[in-house]
């Protein structure tokens, strides 16, 4: 059977790779409006891809962007399995970073360049691919839904608002994810949770225009340095958020989790090389998985303030801004921790000088896994035959905040399993995906959905 | 002769405000290479029209900006007066809240809007076109050196190193400065104080790429958060300057200074309602006036780090940069200033990421003029004939930093008199100069060269 597979992909790789270029042309990017065209042309053409297929495919409007959605019936008896992934992608910019066009494909070396190759189109092309394979070899007896959305990047709020009416259509016994990362090459990796997600941009304002700092500097307050003081007063010394009752509904992790964890190796001096700064942020003394995967974070995502031009300006800027995210765990509430972040940045507000809080939004709750679950095992089972190695338990960091949402629609088990790695740079300019990772995807997939076909519900 | 003055003007007026706006639509501003050859032909038409007046007028090249320099003989005895302006100009952006194109000069409500309107094409062009009037009426009978150059908003760095060479050229026994403001509308202001200023950028760096704020949250510093921890050690909670030593050179008030500060009246109310905030910034307990005139200030200019565009970005930035520009009063030395600046941002660089400085740089230093000088008596007269008011003597706040090497050359005396006002909105979007306030410029510039002519060396 390996044998097999292995023929159907090298029989079928340029014709495959041809295909997953033609998917990451399209600049679907959710959160730009510019971009309307393009999400719905990316969703027009999975659709007819997924009728050539054999499936039944068709588009599901939103008051977003538009939802693909096909299904392949399965035989009796066995069980449905619901993917879901995403065909938006992160913005492209700082384009001047890019060494080839984000939405002009180009293989460099084994890995394929473009914003969206891994997060989320490549990852879900060989999903898609591995159904081929499986329908062209007559090995799938799963019943087969596909949910792609296009706004997993900007808060899944069309997916979200008409999940209550199609709830039904996606009705399946497991949920397959693969939207992850692998903690290093060749160990795969079983994502036990995810955290959720908050926003907000905090606007300080002062005069009614940049200010000349010779004639006003020592009269005003200057926005910039409020907005920094603002922005340190949200953790403590030793990196916990200064929040009040933020850490309500943090699950400290159990004894078994603690001991996957442990088990997890991880390599402080490797982390330094890849990603040029040591792992020593966030709260200390806690381990740095811990800290990833069971702890909540405020982060800066980004400042502006003034001139940011060559050479200096002298000015007191009229005005300063910080988007923050915050990643939520276990049960934490995101109204509430939404709503104890805007108090504690109005409570410390500075005097003199109006505070603004744009954007604040919810994306999603966390969710986390147990490490006991029956398919958790059987993908364990799978994975170690394929990769030949035991894989780990990973208790994530990231977000896919419709993910908690789904499982709970359709009350099933979560599969959350994916081959993306560091150097991917998803979110970042040059990202990439190998050859090696989609390949690993396509039989983990194939093998997956053999494995679940053997199982009677 | 007033009458005569009035005459000349009303005749002279439109073709007046013809040359002035073709010197406004050259693109001159300084800091951006791009506008090199604009700034070159700005000072090309300068020469050019400054022959046309009977001046020998001529380039002199430096290691910057040309400078134009042009002069015209006095009668035996009679003092010989430089005047110093700028024929470059701040950036202009934001270009999107112009309401007219900055180079494109459009007269509304008696104001003539465009980028250096007032700063200070506008001011230099009142001295200009009153030393035309005095001629045309055979009236000038001191000796008159221009110097324009065209780096004072990005330093000087041309005119200070041509400084040495061509000191013996611009031997005069009075500098005059007309790139100032007016405390108030129909209050004329002698400005008797200039600040120093030092600029530079910190940079902080910490991961080799934006990172994924769900992967890596907890994991690495955030280099916004850090510099922001930075930016609060600059000051402590009194608004004084933490940096040590800082305060070394800074010069208490006279008792006489401090009678005319209390003297110049000091609005609150209206400082806000035109501001659009209230003067509660910079040190405590310290009257507004004595901090604008006689404290130095640290500023931040501009903050740049991660995503700003529109929506959210769930990253954690690779770098965080604040450019930062410190204000410096009475003897403080720039050089010893900036160095105990960059030291402390070394000593409060935070650990395990990257801290660097950029852009370090001496403008110039402050000057502080004598309330007692018989020039100064003389000023305050023909200004108080003119306006029918006391002048204020104000000790300004802003920097012209080649002033005082400029002064230091020719041992002369200075008279720092402008005709600016806080609506004029120099360095902002929309600057403008209001025909009021050029014809009072123009008028005193008239008359005051009469009363230096009448004055015997």
């Amino acid at each position: 059977m390996i044998q097999n597979i292995e023929s159907y992909y090298e029989k079928n790789r340029s014709r495959m790779f041809n295909e997953w270029a033609e998917l990451l042309r399209f600049q679907s990017v959710s959160t730009d409006p510019e971009f309307n065209t393009a999400c719905a042309d990316c969703a027009d053409w999975l659709v007819e891809h997924l009728k050539s297929l054999g499936f039944q495919a068709k588009i599901i409007i939103t008051s977003g962007k538009p939802l693909v959605f096909a299904e392949r019936a399965g035989k009796q008896g066995k069980p449905v399995v619901l993917y879901y992934g995403h065909y938006d992608v992160q913005p492209a910019d700082p384009l001047e970073d890019w060494l080839s066009d984000p939405f002009e494909p180009e293989w460099r070396d084994g890995r394929l360049y473009a914003r969206g190759a891994q997060d989320n189109k490549g990852q879900t092309f060989y999903f898609i691919k591995a159904i081929e394979a499986l329908i062209a070899m007559d090995d799938l007896s799963c019943g087969i839904k596909i949910l792609l959305e296009g706004e997993e990047e900007s808060g899944s709020k069309g997916l979200a608002g008409s999940l209550p009416e199609i709830a039904e259509q996606l009705a399946a016994d497991v949920l397959m994810v693969c939207d992850t990362s692998m903690v290093k090459e060749g160990v795969p990796t079983i994502t036990m949770g995810l955290r959720g997600i908050i926003s907000l941009e905090v606007v300080i304002k002062g005069s009614n225009r940049d200010l000349h700092s010779g004639g006003h500097g020592g009269l005003v307050k200057n926005p910039a340095l409020e907005l920094a003081r603002l922005l340190t007063t949200l953790h403590d010394e030793n990196g916990h958020i200064a929040v009040a009752n933020y850490y309500q509904g943090v699950k400290e992790p159990s004894a078994g989790d603690r001991e996957h964890i442990l088990k997890s190796e991880f390599d402080e001096a490797d982390y330094l090389d890849r990603i040029g700064a040591p792992p020593t942020g966030g709260e200390k003394a806690i381990h740095p998985l811990e800290r990833v995967g069971f702890r909540p974070t405020i982060e800066i995502n980004g400042l502006t303030s003034g001139y940011q031009g060559a050479g200096s300006k002298t000015i007191i800027p009229a005005e300063a801004r910080a988007k923050l995210t915050s990643r939520l765990t276990g049960n934490q509430d995101p109204e509430f921790c939404l709503s104890k972040l805007i108090d504690h940045l109005n409570k410390h507000a500075p005097a003199d000088i109006s505070l603004s809080i744009n954007e604040a939004k919810v994306h999603g709750p966390a969710l986390l896994l147990s490490s006991d679950s029956k398919i958790i095992q059987q993908a364990r089972e799978v994975l170690k035959e394929l990769f030949e190695v035991e894989p780990v338990l990973n208790w994530g960091g990231g977000s896919i905040p419709i993910v908690s949402s789904l499982l709970r629609a359709i009350n099933g088990d979560a599969l959350i399993i994916g081959f993306g790695l560091d150097e991917d740079r998803i979110h970042s300019p040059n990202e990439s995906f190998s050859e090696r990772s989609f390949k690993e995807g396509f039989s983990y997939v194939y093998r997956m959905l053999q494995s679940l076909s053997g199982s009677k519900q």
